[in-house]
Formats: C-alpha cells, structure tokens, sequence
C-alpha cells in the first residue's frame, strides 16, 4: 500500500525554534517607536510582554531552546502529520507530487497554539497572572484560551461583536477552557465605553478590540497583552512545523520544488517556509519557489506599498516596516477572516521585498471550489484561509499536468472548517460571492499613512 | 521527555478486521424473521445489503480482509494515535496510567467511517449507485456522506427534522461531501408524506427517519440501505480500532486491567475492546474488566430485559435478541444523541448476558464535568458521547488514588465535540439538567415487545 502519512516519533521532535533574523541576507528593518522616531527599545514593550518574548523578537541566535514544559504541551498533538495527497493527485491527473503539513489536529484545530502555548508559559513564567487579547473569527482566542488554562493563567479576550454574535461556537470553545470572553466594543475599557456612547449598535473591528485587549494589559499589573500573528516571536513559535515537515519530506525522500500556504498575518506560513528558505539564502536550494497566497480582496503582497504602517486601526502599536493597503482599510467580509489584514509580518514582507518570495492573489469562489474538491478526495473540509492555498496548490498541479512535470509541491495546511460549515452553505447553495479589489478604498488608507522621517 | 503519543507506522496497520463470532464460548442467538419467525437467511437481506456484508454478518472465519481500496481510504487518517494522558493524571494526582485511543481525527470527526468506508466500497462493487439512510443528530449522516463521495455513489440521508433544523452543520458537512440530505418526515417518501398529512409539523424520529431510508432502498433497484451500528459487520468494521490499539500498548509496553468506552448502537466499544476479549475468553487475561457506559436516562444493558426485539420504532427490522428498553421508547433528550437508543449490539448483549462485561450507567451533568476536565488538561473537547467514558474513566483513576494502585485505564475515546458546543455553554452557564431513568415509560414499552414462540 502507497504511504500517505509520514508520522515523526515524539524523540524527533524538534527541541529549538528556528531563528531566521541572524539569516537573513540583509538586516531587518527596525520597528520605530510612534511618538520617538526611532527604534523602539526592549522596554517599550515592557509593559505589554513578558522579558523574553520581547528578547526573541531581536534575537540573534539562530535556535532558541523550546522550554520544556512547553515541549510536554506540544507533545499532546505535535509532530503533526506529513500526508501525501495521493487522492487529490490521482482526481486532478497529475504527475504532480502534492504533500501537505496538516496543523488542523491541534486541540483548537488550526496552528495558532504553538505561539498560544507559548507565550502562555513565558507570561506565568514571569509572574503574569492574566492575558487579554483581541479575536476577529475567533481562531486565536479560542488557542490563547486552551494556553493559559493548561498554565493556570486568566484570559480575557474582546471578540468583535459581529463574529461574537454570528459565531458562537469559537466563543463556546473559550468558554470551555475557562477563558472570558466579551463582545467588543464592551463596557469594560475606557474605548469601549466611548464607543458605546457613540453608537450602542456598533458591531466592533478589530482595531477597536486591539484598543480595548492593550488598554485592559496596561491598566492592570498582573495583565499582559498579547498578539497571534506579524511579530517575529511568533512566526519564531511556528518555526517548529516547518522544521517538522522537513524532516517528514526527507523520511519521504523528497524535497519541495514548490511551498505554497497562505497568508493574513503570515505566521503559519512562515512557520513552515522559513526553515527551508534558509536553503535558498544559502544558494543550496536557489530555485525552490515560495508563494503566498491572499484573498484579491485584500492584496497585501501584491498590491500593498513597502511602507512604514500601524499594526492595528486605532494606531496604538510601534510602526512596523511592511507591505500594507494602509491601517484605516477596512477589507470586504470575505469568510477567509483570518486573511483580512492591512498589514503582514515584518519577516515576510523583507523576504519578498528582496525578490526571495512569490505571491498570488486568488477570488473567493475559486478558493472554495478548490476547498470542495479537497473534502471530497482527501476528506478533511479546510478552513476557509487554507483554502486558498489549496487552490494554488491544484493550480501547480494542473500546470504539471500541461507541461508533464513531476513536480514536487509542499502545502502549509492550516486547518479544518468546522466552524465554517455556514460559508461552504453559502458556497455549494450558489450564494457566494466574489468581492472586487477595492482600489478606491486602499488608495484612500494608503494616503494616511503615518509620516516617517 | 515523557512520551504521549504512540503512532503506528500505516505498514503495520492491520489488514484484516477480527470477527469475534467464531470464538464466543456460546453462538450468537439467531435473528428472526419478523413474520415468519425463524432465523432469517441471507436473502432475506438481500434488497437491503450487499452480499459481502450479509456474508460478514454470519462469517464463520476469525479474520477478513480489509480490501485494498477500503485500506487506501483508511490510510488517509489511519492508525488513528494511542495517547497516554499524562496531563488528566496528573490533575487527578493518581497513580493510574490512562491511555486514549482517539478517534477523532477522521474527517467526520469519530469513529463512524470505519464501517461507512468499508459499507460503500461492497455497495459499488456490486454494482449499487445509491445509498439511504437515515440520521438522528448526523453523526452517521455525514460518515456515510463521505465514503460514499470517495466511491462515488449518490447518497440520500433522512434526518430527523428537529436534528435537522437544531444542528445544521453536520447537514452542511453531507452536503460538502456531495450527499442530498432532507428532514424527515419528508415529501419523498410514502411513511413521510403520510405523517405530514397527519401533523405536518411533526419533528421526527429515528423510527420514522429508519422507515423512510427502508422504504427508499427497497423501492429502487439501484438503493441499498446501510446502518451505522449494532449489525455484526458494523461491529467487525470498528475492530480495525481495537487490534491498532493493541500494537500500541505493546509499544507502551503496557496491557490495560480496564477498558472504558460509551455504547448507544455499541459499535464503537466493540471496535476496540472485541480484539482484547478474545484474551479474557481464552483465559490469558481471565481479570480484565470491560466497563460499558451509558446514560442514566437510557439505561439499556444496566436496566434493559434481554429479549427479542425490533431494531426500530416502526418494526421494520428483523428480531434481534438484545437488551432493550422497548422499541416503543423514546429516550430523554440528552445531548449524547449517539447513546439515544433502545436497543444494543447483539454481540455486546450476548457477551453481557455470558457475564464478560460490566455495565454502568451515568448522569448526564457528571459526563459534562468529566469533558471539561479532560479537556482543560488534554486539550480535546470530546464529544458527549465520549463524556460518559471519560466520567468512568476519571471515576476509576479517583479509585486507584484511594487504594494507591497504578492500573492501567484504555479508554475509548470516540471523537471531538466541535458540533456539540452548545452543549458545553448549557453545561458551564448552569442551564443543563439531569433526566431521570423514566421507569414508567420503559415498563410500557417493554409490555409491548414482540411474541416470540
């Protein structure tokens, strides 16, 4: 019988993040501080993370130590599985060879928990009692929840009230693991309040719920803040899936010709991208192709300015040196929510920057179709962001199966849809729609960004 | 570090599923034909099933071959990983060793597709295009709406319309695998239009939804009929569950002294204690203890008579010799829809009766308390189902605290509860009661089971 999983033993896991800063071929830019000018120092940072995430995030070392408790968390689901696609490969007729990482059997169902966990442990580690944080779909809050019951530690997270109403299964799911979790705008923070005040039926952004998790952390000493995609500490956390996958592709005697995933903040992608581009840097691997894929409603990589920017609506982050559609777009409600961001990770957007990454921009039908064709040769039913990776990925496939290449394709496979039936209803029912780039509303945002001397 | 997690490479999963009739220490009871009332042959099951299935029903042989086909299908999430649940004991603080084989990870979501898998692929071999059934909260519904997508055959689920209308993603989950799924009472059938005509709002049954799956099967060449447990080959199916698990406690280098699982059809305990009670039968392991978990509400091998009985409400089916509740009785609304049954494998039943297995019965409040439990410490949220196992399971590791033994606990553990979150928010908001066995109306129910000479 052909091998379609490729397990690794707990004793293979790996014990380090891979640290791609000291790799890079130039420096990264530095993230500037708002009201200074300048780069922001370790103690800006202070009051929002622990120590040593803030250490992590300008590190030099190539590996950091993953601590051991830590280990033993990952080690209830990790190392995920390597699969080969055969099924997909066999109903496209492709000479194609398709392997996929799948992150979708963590406790919360996608990647976001290797950070969670993560940073969980270094905030009890420095006596931190409580988090708040902010979630659009919910996708982060639900694994920061599962981190810190697993380390005794409180969580708040303000849901942006729309998906906090539309989709009660996420916030269930924090529930369940003891977190709380408000619609946001919510009477609890000074920015709630006056957006209340304003207007009772505000339906919430995530600008505004970032607004209410920072001023939650700052305003109390036994709180932290924290974040699940864009900094480099927590494309570092995801850093483990890749080095996994490596080890998976050589058990499989193989090497990708092509790593597709897709991308919102782009930390599951880096995490697993980052570890093989070190290959290409390196000039051992120089034609391996990397594409990230994003919804052509909300085209950071290929229509967004190389800018200075906000990470968030309400311009209370550092500025960060990214590819942006500018911090006040506020994109179409396509279900992939996950990827309806202005900005991108810092590492990400230097890499393409220097010509080291491809991106592609695809419409929201054809990421579902490509998503339906999965559940129905595979099995597994994806999440609306992985989605559109899989339909680059069948599209890769295709163009092999033109040119009769027998190539080689490695997809970074998020997670599952299960909170996501309602989307693919809207699908399979002929109800979905493509929404246009909005070019108007993007050159509108970019023409406010902050000025940088 | 500790290790959590024992995978079984796909070259050693087992090629044969293991078919405990030929080693009962006594026959099974014979299955009686409705009208006639002797043993009914296997053409008598003809117009429902495939040969190969009417032939595993009564197989004389110890072991059958899993055809490659149905092996390739289980390889895209089999083996299935044996966990060691070392966060639980530690929050317990006993010196048990609990383990957990999880189904979960299958793109249903549990052990289902074990059997649904191997149901379509005998169905298009022998030429049959379309497969019924029906579905109570869609469990089943969604596992059979995925083999049959895999093998290409159209498949029509009645689900019973309050399950319909209360829990649509399991719906959309058919539908995304291709399959026609409708509320029953439906217009499609004669049983439906009928008791639309009596009460058009009428919710639906199980009985009813049975009713019209039998009557779309026999009423159409190209239909067969398939359920999801309690026949013999549903059981056989599920063992490819047991025998995995097996191997993966020789690799633990561990033996279990209890095996805990839920049983509604019981098709899913089976599956994996059948492998290890060959050892009790055989004297090897003569203390092994096998503890069945029920509802307290649905109390079937715990206060159930031993009987002849229909398998369904609408006394379609042949007489099977279980413990019943009576075919007439309509459990409590718990939220284990999976354990809602009147009836019981009669493999269990006959087992039970031969004094091989135990039997409890629990409430519901405590299986949720026993979920939240597991899964603030080993991350899955399981499903309700699941709940009663992992209560019983806690309950016996509580015990070796007491007497300070270190026994090793196999659990069951039959799948997520991602679609069951409701559930949970009742549970932690304070909102979930517990039913009382409702003695009266089993004792009206068990006054109307059928004669027997």
């Amino acid at each position: 019988m052909k091998r379609t999983m490729y397990f690794l033993e707990q004793k293979d896991m790996p014990t380090h993040w891979y640290n791609i800063l000291p790799d890079l071929p130039e420096p990264l830019p530095p993230v500037l501080h708002p009201g200074r000018g300048d780069a922001v120092t370790p103690d800006d940072l202070a009051p929002l993370f622990p120590m040593a995430l803030i250490m992590q995030e300008f590190s030099p070392d190539s590996y950091i130590e993953i601590p051991e408790e830590v280990q033993e968390v990952y080690s209830t689901w990790r190392p995920t599985v390597l699969h080969r696609a055969y099924a997909l490969e066999k109903s496209l007729d492709t000479p194609a060879k398709i392997y996929y990482k799948y992150e979708g059997t963590s406790p919360p169902g996608s990647h976001k928990p290797n950070t969670a966990v993560a940073q969980a442990y270094y905030n009890k580690k420095e006596g931190i009692k409580r988090i708040a944080t902010e979630t659009g779909a919910g996708q982060w809050g639900s694994s920061l929840a599962y981190g810190c019951s697993l380390f005794g530690l409180e969580c708040k997270v303000y849901m942006v009230k729309i998906s906090y109403n539309q989709k009660p299964y996420r916030r269930l799911m924090m529930n369940t693991w003891g977190a709380t979790c408000v619609a946001s705008p919510s009477p609890d923070t000074k920015a709630g309040r006056d957006m209340l005040a304003k207007d009772p039926d505000c339906p919430g952004s995530l600008g505004l719920a970032i607004s209410e998790a920072v001023e939650d952390a700052v305003s109390r000493e036994d709180t932290h803040y924290s974040l699940g995609s864009v900094l480099n500490h927590v494309l570092l956390h995801q850093t483990i899936i890749g080095q996994e996958a490596m080890t998976q592709m050589e058990m499989a005697d193989a090497y990708p010709d092509i790593i597709v995933g897709c991308i919102g903040g782009g930390s599951n992608f880096a995490g697993i991208f980052l570890p093989f581009i070190k290959d290409k840097i390196t000039g051992k691997k120089p034609d391996l192709r990397i594409i990230n894929v994003e919804p052509e409603s909300c085209p950071t990589l290929t229509k967004g300015l190389y800018a200075y920017d906000f990470g968030d609506v309400a311009c209370m982050t550092p500025l960060l040196k990214m590819f942006t559609l500018g911090h006040e777009f506020i994109p179409p409600p396509v279900h992939a929510g996950g990827l309806r961001y202005h900005g991108m990770a810092p590492i990400i957007c230097h890499l393409h920057a220097l010509g080291l990454l491809e991106a592609r921009a695809v419409p929201q039908l054809a990421t579902f179709e490509a998503g339906v064709q999965f559940a129905r040769t595979e099995g597994i039913i994806s999440a609306p962001e992985t989605n559109h990776a899989i339909r680059v990925t069948i599209d890769e496939a295709l163009k092999c199966k033109e040119s009769g290449e027998a190539k080689t394709i490695l997809l970074a496979h998020s997670g599952h849809g299960h909170f996501d039936l309602a989307a693919y209803d809207a699908y399979l029912s002929g109800k979905l729609e493509d929404y246009k780039y909005p070019e108007e509303k993007v050159k509108e945002a970019l023409a406010h960004l902050p000025k940088v001397s």
